[in-house]
């Protein structure tokens, strides 16, 4: 019986080797045409919406108008220098380009700044999920300590309150709050500002239909990333953000990007054993132009960082060429900054609000 | 022969004084229309050019384009937090609002950021004359040790060189130069930029003839500001940024402002005694809107600033009703930032560059 049933066993076993090789090559026989590419492409990544909308906080153009202006507000943080916009700088995709943001008082964040654009329809902000959601994001950032810096939020609603610019656009915003000048409304605002940040690319072109919106070897590069399985993380409309995985499945992170410290990740916010080393997997759209990569913002290359992505979480060594071929591929998800976030709203002046 | 050279001394005295009171009067008696407010006003002032050449760095469009893409690079200073736009936030009026600049790694300045705006036409940048324009001032940023901290021009140039799209923007400024990405260039390019940058306000269209550009109160400010001396000082069309004073002329000056430290003023940069405590003056346009006061920033409100310069300056006391005349009036210098700084460039990416 043991012995049959091993049999029977390692016959299915086979026929179902031979299915997949069967399987591998005739998708590989078809993969020429571009339609069959940007059917795979559409079917795992999907069109990008024009806005990240929310039930909780619906985007209204009072609340962005005033999320615009709060984004550069840095009179609100506790040494008057640390702004949404110190760690999402407009002229850099929204990213600083540092190993790990530098808050109030030049003191470290302990982890990388992700770019705010494309970001608001993620599963969570931040890297190990303890901000669950970009006004969730935007309310702790004002008092945590490497942040805004500031005690409390009484502190951050006298400073807004003294500007009557401030409250009346606080108002306009939320028109039927009693006290509209808050923290929470703050975040909102902020929130519905970054919900309308979306920054369509040349890939998305492709998906609709438009071959040569990529070149060959950006189309290579998308395929090898869909082979490789890059994918089963990395997917959804912002090829990223729906999941948390294990940085390193295969081995650990380190000893590839030489990070001076190891990360427990999640584990810090759930102390479950399971969340050590989980990460939010980030959302790729303008990777290409936010470097440097990584939670701790270890790497500086793309390239680099798609070869120790493969080794340590698929157990695969990508030829060079390949590499460089899924580097031009995250290439054309490279947008443009969107021209709100570009234009910086004048502040209210403060000379007589006596917020210092 | 002594005592009649005296009477005749004394009579001529008193016929001076007579005449000087019955010329005080007349002015005082004709001083209602606002006709002779207006001419009186365009003589000491005059209009705001548009735009502030030089001869040494004519202003092109395309050093322009650079000059403004420059303001905004971080990637050049030596911990990549500090660009031009560090201390000369946009959203602010191009001033940081701190009492002295923060510049690399949290290092302070010794003195307080001025704003950029209509400030390319002063004898020199800065306070006490150690830039000789706003080029000299970009030029020697780059490697100033609290501002962007680099250790030579060399290395600057070489994160430049680095990123192609920096290098065909070089080549197109300063098309007859051999090897254009040069700190020379880059502070040319950022000089021309801020040679565009004026604000007309209210106060420009009140000398332009149109007398409700100005409220009652700003009418009175005005003749308060020019009946005090305060012109002595702060002419030309900048209302400042042409000469050198000394700050306490009457009093010394930490006695009001209640500044911690004693600044020797322009004696740091010359050693000559007589430039002790000797400051720029500086340009009031956009002086209500970007607080704090004085080359210290020791003083929050504009209507405390005017009673301390009238004080210690002037010896005079002013009413509280005058300073606030005055500070009303110099609300009429606010004009508006222009749309090109409000506007973040995308800056060139660095993937491939190896800028670290």
């Amino acid at each position: 019986m043991k012995i049959s049933e091993k049999r029977v066993s390692g016959a299915i076993s086979a026929v179902v080797a031979v299915f997949v090789f069967v399987s591998v090559l005739a998708i590989a026989a078809h993969a020429g045409p571009d339609e069959d590419l940007i059917a795979r492409a559409k079917a795992v990544f999907g069109p990008l919406p024009a806005s990240m909308p929310s039930a909780e906080n619906p985007i209204t153009p009072e609340k962005v108008r005033l999320g615009n202006m709060l984004f550069f507000e840095s009179r609100i943080s506790v040494d008057r220098t640390v702004s949404c916009a110190k760690c999402h700088p407009p002229g850099l995709y929204a990213a600083d380009g540092l190993r790990k943001a530098i808050g109030n008082h030049c003191k470290e964040n302990p982890r990388n700044s992700p770019t705010i654009l494309n970001a608001a329809a993620q599963i969570s902000a931040h890297w190990i999920g303890n901000r669950t959601s970009v006004e969730d994001q935007a309310r702790q950032a004002v008092t945590g300590p490497p942040a805004f810096g500031m005690p409390n939020n009484e502190s951050v609603e006298k400073i807004l309150k003294a500007m009557p610019e401030y409250v009346a656009l606080f108002k306009k915003a939320f028109p039927n709050d009693k006290d509209p000048v808050t923290v929470e409304n703050f975040a909102k605002a902020v929130g519905a500002f970054e919900r309308t940040l979306v920054t369509p690319s040349p890939f998305d072109d492709f998906m609709k239909g438009k071959a040569r919106a990529l070149t060959e070897q950006q189309k290579r590069g998308l395929q090898t990333f869909l082979d490789t399985g890059c994918m089963t993380c990395h997917f959804s409309s912002y090829l990223g953000g729906q999941m948390y995985q294990k940085f390193g499945i295969i081995e650990p992170y380190q000893k590839y990007t030489k990070s001076a410290q190891v990360d427990e990740g999640r584990f810090a916010v759930t102390k479950n054993e399971a969340d050590k080393y989980m990460f939010k997997v980030p959302v790729l759209r303008n990777v290409a132009v936010t470097p440097p990569y990584f939670h701790d913002g270890s790497v500086d290359r793309l390239a680099d960082a798609v070869v120790i992505m493969a080794k340590v979480q698929l157990g695969r060594d990508l030829a060079a060429g390949q590499a460089d071929d899924i580097a031009a591929f995250l290439h054309s998800l490279t947008g443009k900054v969107p021209a709100s976030l570009l234009t910086t709203p004048e502040l209210p002046p403060e000379d007589e609000a006596g917020i210092r």
